[in-house]
């Protein structure tokens, strides 16, 4: 252990400079120009100063390093007089160019995953369609960099309603205001302003009352997920019975946690709890409000059966993902207001305002609370805190009222252009679950269903949709059991002319499934998973 | 499932708001502004409308539920008769009083925590000290809470240095900038911007040559261990090696993720790589560039010993954590500049800038990248894009060297006045790890080491201290084996006098403890522990 001290402490200046872990000593004597000239050439050639890089002031690096300014900028002229550097005025000297030997060329940015469709083929023609019937754990990050003109992925709001001026304001307000302890570590549950305005919130449009103390503010759905099944998995509960048709991102995510995901069927009433009870799991995760992807709400008979379920000990996961997003149908509150004792509820701003805030929050039941902070705790120490104050500013003072009632209907009449469309041009599809939500979900009850080999699959459709130009969601995707082949498609993130075109170009795709035989359509969707 | 499929959709306008789940359908014929005043009222009663709560306008609320604002206004106005609402002009019109039949008054933020030491006493006395020989998982929430005069807790920078404007001009930038798409779902890696930045700022600072795609944006340094741990429990390994001493955080981290943490006695030149060979660990985690805590640099000899210890199969997780604050050595390059096959490597903005940001990231081992993705991935998704756009933005215009400049002059001047201080006052003390960092570590040679009977306990004089009221960390919280007691010192974000202030009080604290018969300090220390 270095035990310096001596009551003196050392007042030697800092010696070296930080930039390139520079020394001086290393110089030979009288050759610091030249020594210092060859150090920043090696940098550039070997890629630590790429192209484009500022360099430090001469006054700045000459201090750090306790030599004359001179030195500094002979250095520097040297290399702008090779051509590595260029003074740019104001900005400094950059680095301009390698020298002849250059380090290698740095891998682009997905040579590394090597399973990314980007990689495999160049931008001018469509790459293959990445549709596999049994998608990998990347699979949305797959199908998000894949170029389409028309992304009917479902899940977003209109993001170009994002109110970007009202939360720079509202940023400026929160860093005129935070003390500077607010920028330390915190509170793993999320800072008091914005747990009070959730439970405002919760209160005022989902009928749930609750304390902010009872709230844990965490990074999304995708983070509320993982910490309810750790919190679970520490009760000795390795299985969440999921609706089916249900979400693949949520089924992927609980079993990357080690749980089982047992189906439950969902009908127009939502899940069937007979189905749920005789699965014997001990836990269901749901989304009553608006069931994904069908669109079911959640009927009277199956809640006052579910609080049954759950009084004699079963525990809901209730993920209220898009619950504020409703067209044509009263109301529903959430089930966590019938069930506050056996409820983990669960939402987000991803649908509200957007999934880049990565922003959510679970309301646990009371016994499961001390659990849930400890696993935020362990997760990352809580959300960072000025984001969470831009959006509890932006919850009091309304501004999220306003953007609710302007997505609602501006997403309305999306749905309704996409409606139209379909019942334009696809006759013979069966649309599901428009009421509410963000998406809607199609059906071919022309096409009878059955094995895959035998009628068509959707994921060929998605495929062929995707070679029209339009990225979509097999049903499939969503779902555990057989079931007939569909799409789910997002119109609140594209505008009307789009969706009509897009709906269009789908039955085109359609249209080709039908009239392609089926061997070659599975000949061609086995070449596009050998391309993955 | 809801089939609504009928070639026209349904053109029935929203019936009722998500405000209350108000449906007007349940109003009595000709009631409707005795229903609604009647729902107001109990939403208010019930504690759905706290007061301080601002209602929709009248003419928005009527717009929803399709009833005419005459009706609104009048529920409303009956309200405020009764004093329950008050209108406020343009701030509308607002919740002011609750019923005579208040709802429970909601629980303070702490009832769900009985532990927490802030809930069991009254704000006038110093409340007892929570310093318990083994620590919980939330002891450092439970100290944040604690008050004290002075907060001498290591692991801040200067806070007060945060560059609030710069972040919003920088965010200002971003929020123009920004395609619709940048605000949905993203690569789990982080944004390329950020990651473009900080390979450039690894290069130039650290030595450290990577690219882009190598480097996964995290929720600070505590995520990157909880990844980490994922990753390498899923390769089969179940203990990581640690200092000893060592962060008390980091190990309870590691421990929560079910990893052993062997501890590995550290020197004046860094950890005993023979002592890491004799524990069989096969993953070590070390903070070479300045030991936590006593301050140590990793030695020549043991880097190559480390790199050989390595190449023979030992992984590494280097936990940059300060490297950045230098003052009186030359600088020092990542361990992962060595060893980029066999090192991960974890740095973040918390000491830089603002923990508050939980902003970080991970250079994993090629081999182990995809992994460190994925577990991400089911993290969270990825970190929020804002504020790592801003940060972006700080680290490209240079702002980030402008603030690393300026702290490492204020932070030097701090622990100038703190070893003064100690100098003056605690003259039997000794100082460690002074030449870097954000805090220093003093024990106390002149009392001898031993059994906690015979000898003081660092943990009662932190306690005394806290009862002079200053905050600081026992060492032996950050020890495995037993240990000479002292104490670690955070002095950068404490303004010079009160650091002087501080090391006074500390003295007295000593002397209390000092002239305390051990009976008396065993007492009062189990009296603390029973107070929490």
């Amino acid at each position: 252990m270095n035990r310096s001290k001596d009551g003196e402490p050392n007042r030697s200046e800092t010696r070296g400079s930080d930039f390139l872990q520079l020394d001086p000593a290393d110089a030979p004597p009288g050759g610091l120009a030249d020594w210092l000239a060859g150090r920043l050439r090696a940098a550039v050639a070997d890629g630590r100063l790429p192209v484009g890089t500022r360099l430090p002031a001469t006054r700045v690096l000459a201090a750090e390093l306790r030599v004359s300014r001179g030195a500094v900028t002979d250095a520097y002229q040297r290399l702008a007089d090779e051509g590595h550097l260029a003074g740019r005025g104001r900005a400094g000297t950059v680095v301009v160019a390698a020298p002849l030997d250059p380090a290698p060329a740095p891998r682009p940015e997905r040579t590394t995953r090597p399973t990314r469709a980007t990689t495999t083929s160049p931008p001018a023609p469509a790459p293959p369609a990445p549709f596999p019937k049994n998608p990998g754990a990347d699979i949305f990050d797959v199908l998000r960099d894949l170029p389409a003109r028309i992304d009917l992925s479902p899940g977003l709001p209109d993001l170009a309603a994002f109110p970007r001026a009202a939360w720079h304001r509202a940023e400026r307000t929160v860093l005129r205001d935070l003390p500077a302890a607010g920028l330390g570590y915190g509170d793993p549950r999320g800072t008091p302003a914005l747990r009070t305005a959730v439970a405002a919130w919760l209160a005022r449009y989902r009928g749930i009352r609750t304390d902010p103390a009872g709230i844990v503010v965490v990074a999304g759905t995708a983070q509320a997920l993982g910490l309810v099944a750790r919190v679970l998995t520490r009760e000795g509960i390795d299985r969440i019975a999921v609706e089916d048709p249900g979400s693949l991102g949520v089924r992927q995510h609980l079993a990357h946690w080690g749980m089982g995901t047992p189906p439950v069927p969902v009908d127009t009433a939502g899940i069937r709890v007979d189905r749920l009870r005789a699965t014997g799991a001990p836990a269901v995760l749901l989304t009553p409000a608006h069931q994904f992807p069908t669109g079911a709400v959640l009927g009277g008979d199956r809640r006052r059966d579910l609080t049954r379920w759950a009084a004699a000990g079963g525990l809901v996961i209730e993920d209220d993902y898009d619950a504020e997003h409703r067209y044509d149908r009263p109301p529903v509150p959430a089930l966590r207001s019938l069930l506050p004792d056996r409820a983990f509820y669960l939402g987000s701003v991803s649908k509200l305002l957007a999934p880049a805030l990565r922003t959510g929050w679970i309301l646990p039941p009371p016994p499961h609370l001390d659990a849930v902070i400890a696993e935020k705790r362990f997760a990352d120490l809580g959300n960072a805190a000025l984001p969470q104050l831009v959006l509890a500013e932006l919850m009091n003072s309304g501004e999220m009222e306003r953007i609710l009632r302007l997505l609602r209907r501006r997403h309305r009449r999306r749905r309704d252009t996409m409606i139209q469309a379909i019942a334009e041009h696809l006759p013979t599809a069966a649309v599901h679950g428009a009421a509410a939500g963000l998406h809607l979900t199609i059906t071919f009850p022309g096409h009878p269903p059955g094995p895959h080999d035998t009628a068509f699959h959707d994921t060929a459709l998605a495929a062929a949709a995707l070679e029209h130009g339009v990225k979509t969601h097999p049903l499939s995707w969503h779902t555990q059991r057989p079931h007939p082949p569909g799409l789910v498609l997002g119109y609140a993130a594209v505008p009307t002319s789009a969706i009509t075109d897009a709906i269009a170009a789908l039955a085109q795709a359609l249209h080709h499934i039908d009239t392609q035989p089926a061997t070659a359509r599975a000949a061609s969707n086995s070449a596009s998973h050998r391309s993955r």
